[in-house]
């Protein structure tokens, strides 16, 4: 496998609905990478029994985090602990992209 | 707890060795911050069963996981799968920040 990744290289956009792809999935984590663009949203949803980050890498945000709202950008790091929902709607007027780890993956 | 963090709030260095913080143990992940600063070294080691990435956030410096060694700078993924050695040295001339997941994380 490839150790060595750089996200910019997997960075894409969708129409439809904001971009998702895999980098690595590991036996306890799975990283990927999502991109929304301006006013693409990720509604609110939770996951039971995983932990999960993002870590925003470009762009701004609107994010919630169980009954928290704050507006994150480049070098934030948002925190939805397994069971906590959570989504993200881009505001900004640049791509939004998030580094985006679930422990343990979806299997 | 608070959801959102960021990173430059929570760097900092050390002269005996690199500088390490958890951002967040989770129940499935722990999200830390290691600084090496210029000459610091994280000795090869490795965590069996437990999956491990870095993100590069600041600076540069040479990887090394499993039989690959590499340079990686700002950007950069570093994975190191459950059971794989891996290290670091900062042979740039700037602090070397890395965001650290490591998941499950130790108890």
């Amino acid at each position: 496998m490839n150790f060595f990744l750089n996200w910019q290289e997997h960075a894409g956009s969708q129409v439809e609905k904001f971009y998702k792809t895999a980098l690595w999935q590991g036996d306890h984590v799975m990283v990927g990478l999502n991109c929304l663009e301006v006013n693409q949203v990720q509604s609110v949803h939770a996951h039971q029994g995983a932990d999960k980050f993002y870590f925003v890498l470009e762009g701004s945000g609107r994010f919630r985090v169980g009954d928290e709202e704050r507006q994150a950008e480049a070098g934030a790091l948002v925190l939805a602990p397994a069971g906590i929902s959570h989504g993200v709607v881009n505001n900004g007027n640049v791509r939004l992209s998030l580094l985006v780890a679930i422990a343990p993956p979806f299997k």
